[in-house]
């Protein structure tokens, strides 16, 4: 794959000399080069009172959550975490190439409501004035007349019609609903663990993204129901806590900084990706796809 | 998500009711619809010659080959199946929303070929004369100039160069090489696991599709070390054995039919996709990118 795969396993590189007959790219700096050149105002920390820590069997799942995009659904979710909603709760569906989903399975007593809201109002798009932040992706988009990111997350935009909506990339967050557009209230959350599901776009409010912990949840057995949901309850995989981070002790939260996407390192990852250089590249694709464009996260220095 | 994820878990649904505000899509026939009302002509049974299974403990993989992309490699690998080359070799790769890979970890006495060639020339694209199965998908496309299918596989072109080449969507199968364009032999392989890594494009050999067993690979664990290469022989997935399935007696085999993309029931999986109708969908996407195209695949009946 990439020329870093065979440090390792060498067993190609001993078969072939110099017969390959390609030009050669010049060599051109790397995501990870980027990230190690770039300087601190280049990054922002998480901020605690929009991060959410799901605690699994396996580890912690850092939420980042998008609450201009959605914020009656971002402080919905805030008061569900703050009321321990999901405590005891599970996730219920893996479906391949698709979502993994979680909340409550249990649909002949579910789990009362508290302080939160059980309908929202929809919050699928928001006008463009109130995504101050967007810098334009100029690379195309198969879905939407303008693609970008806004604050870490990818954004897609409509001029005509002057809505800006979070698109359904890998790791995105959304609620899940019923058929009624205002049936969502942030109980049942799901994330993207496959190809960009864009079709989802503007049918459901996308709150945030995982920015850490993605592999406990992709690597979750499929759901052999319907739909990818367990069909038993000993497959449920449990929530023991979903937390926002504000509400637990400093020496416990993950301190995690985002790139910011609105300055000269993120203009620089995405170049990386656009036009990888050689040796190992032979054709540099010259576009980067909305979905494909890498939101650096590294530990705190 | 979708309007059946709450058949089971109706706790939304018991919520919301009569308040959605957009205005009603009308019924649109689903994928799933199409391949029910499909005729026995709207599908191909998979080619023994060039299908593979490997064995894993998990179950089977099932990999259709793509010859007229990548005739050497299609060949060379049924030559290393026909070895047993790949009997007792394993999965030695997962990446996060990249890859899985599999073959030789052994680098200071790899396993030595018999039969099969060590270097072969690139074939990362074909003339378009080559393609004549080709089917234009008029949807656009971020990295190629024109997009498609044939013969099942999904097809990026360029008529400026007279070139097409396979995509690198999710559960392609491509063959890994060093830095030498020649230096892929079909032993090392992998299979797309993420969002379509499509700036691999036209820089590796790509043979195939995993028609059945994805998740299989999916759900592995994934490594730890850099590229998300398993750090320890004890986390490697064993294979079983790697066969063509022309050579495993018909008893055994996988009876699966793969929908014809030449054909009118294609067509409407795609418009199936393109345009989805409410009452749960609220917004028609109108498009559909190359890599969320399903080809559906079933037992053959």
């Amino acid at each position: 794959m990439h020329r870093v795969t065979w440090t390792g396993i060498a067993l190609v590189a001993t078969l072939a000399v110099g017969t390959a007959t390609a030009a050669e790219l010049p060599p051109r700096p790397t995501v990870a080069d980027v990230v190690k050149e770039s300087k601190p105002a280049d990054w922002r920390a998480l901020d605690p009172a929009n991060t959410l820590y799901m605690e699994l069997p396996a580890g912690r799942v850092v939420i980042e959550l998008a609450p201009r995009f959605a914020p009656l659904h971002a402080a919905n979710i805030r008061l569900l975490a703050r009321d321990h909603y999901f405590d005891g709760l599970a996730v219920i569906r893996s479906q391949e190439n698709y979502v993994v989903q979680w909340g409550d399975a249990d649909e002949k007593s579910p789990r009362p409501l508290k302080s939160a809201k059980s309908s929202l109002p929809p919050e699928f798009t928001i006008p463009l004035a109130s995504d101050p932040a967007f810098v334009r992706l100029p690379d195309g988009d198969v879905y939407a007349a303008e693609v970008g990111h806004a604050n870490g997350f990818p954004v897609a935009r409509d001029p005509k019609t002057g809505e800006a909506w979070l698109t359904h990339c890998y790791g995105m967050v959304g609620v899940g609903r019923d058929a009624a557009a205002d049936s969502g209230n942030g109980s049942s959350l799901y994330v993207v663990i496959g190809q960009a599901p864009r079709h989802l776009d503007r049918n459901i409010a996308v709150v945030g993204r995982v920015v850490s912990g993605m592999s406990l949840l992709t690597t979750l057995p499929r759901g052999t129901g319907p739909l990818g949901f367990y069909e038993q309850p000993s497959q449920y995989v449990p929530i023991s806590t979903l937390r926002v981070a504000a509400d637990v002790p400093v020496a416990q939260r993950s301190k995690l900084e985002v790139m910011r996407t609105d300055g000269p390192a993120f203009q620089a990852v995405l170049a990386a990706q656009r036009n990888r250089g050689g040796p190992w590249t032979k054709f540099a694709a010259g576009k980067v796809d909305l979905c494909n464009a890498q939101i650096p996260v590294r530990p705190a220095p």
